[in-house]
């Protein structure tokens, strides 16, 4: 038995942290992983811009809100939904995520999650286990399934790896290149015949 | 971290198998675990009556499409996945399952699957793992989670027992009475309390 583990960010929704910059008027919160790799520093580096501008998490909510899933995405989501079982692998954060699962009609997110103070703003972050996309796949394994993984990142690198079927999708040509084993394309059309074709429908 | 783990039947929609022999007009798929007890004999028994009866695959869908949710269980089931990891954890079979989960706005299930032959007709069923909401479970947690999870039988006992949190939901009195150290209740609105108090919320 089959069960498909998506990466939310590039695959159905935009960049979180780049659209939140943008909706919310803050560039500095622009810098990813690739200016800034030590995923913590940026991490602290982003809360403390958050709470300097007076962004509390229903604010920041409020922001999320005001984006919307990539074009194609809530009708490719739903249709694969409709005859297959879908979870979404991302290492986001539950209170970044849940304004657009709202919009994606709330499929289940398996990700990170924001520790909240008293006062509404952002104090810290629990990452829910060591190389959480590797360890989801492996969990669903143990329960018996075969995964079927899409994601666009070096993060997703190992769960699309350890699945049956892998699939790079709208990823980046250096990273295309260095991982010639995995399926690769651009469209939710083609994404959906890779899948439908491992599920044999 | 948390994860909601939700049995299906007698929690969110009727007893398919008692359900279906109703819809259906066949008395003689009504007989369940209590009568018979060997699973695996049972299953076979039902699969010659559905193919005696001429019930294909197709059929049995359109039938079950008949099968309504439990009064409630969907306004329960959207308020809990607006702010909680949903999914449901069943010995159901997905052919069963989907034509309910439609209803439900598809929800991730986790189940065991029919054998469907080229004819349309079930020729066999694969129960995906051994101790399959055991199993679940264990898996969840291997991910970084702690579950919370419901039911009503006895084949739910150990997912319930193995969660930080388990409630027996519309239970026998017998299985309440041997299970003192599991919460109990009968309304949606005393489960949503439960979970939310679980959840801090």
């Amino acid at each position: 038995m089959y069960i498909v583990c998506s990466d939310l960010e590039g695959i159905l929704v935009p960049e979180i942290w780049v659209a939140f910059a943008e909706e919310s008027g803050i560039p500095e919160l622009k810098i990813t992983t690739r200016e800034e790799p030590d995923y913590d520093k940026l991490m602290k580096y982003r809360i403390n811009i958050l709470r300097e501008k007076g962004y509390g998490i229903k604010e920041i909510q409020d922001t999320i809100s005001g984006i919307d899933p990539l074009p194609g995405a809530k009708e490719f989501l739903d249709e694969l939904r409709s005859f297959a079982q879908v979870v979404i692998v991302s290492d986001t954060f539950t209170q970044f995520g849940m304004p657009l699962m709202a919009k994606l009609g709330y499929p289940t997110l398996l990700c990170n999650e924001l520790v909240i103070g008293e006062d509404g703003m952002i104090e810290d972050f629990n990452m829910r286990i060591d190389r959480s996309k590797y360890s989801t796949v492996k969990g669903f394994h143990a329960m018996g399934y075969d995964t079927i993984a899409m994601g666009d990142s070096y993060n997703d690198l190992e769960m699309l790896k350890e699945s049956k079927l892998g699939i790079l999708f709208r990823s980046t040509d250096t990273i295309k290149a260095e991982n010639p084993d995995l399926l690769s394309c651009e469209t939710y059309e083609d994404l959906m015949g890779y899948i439908k074709g491992a599920l044999g429908l």
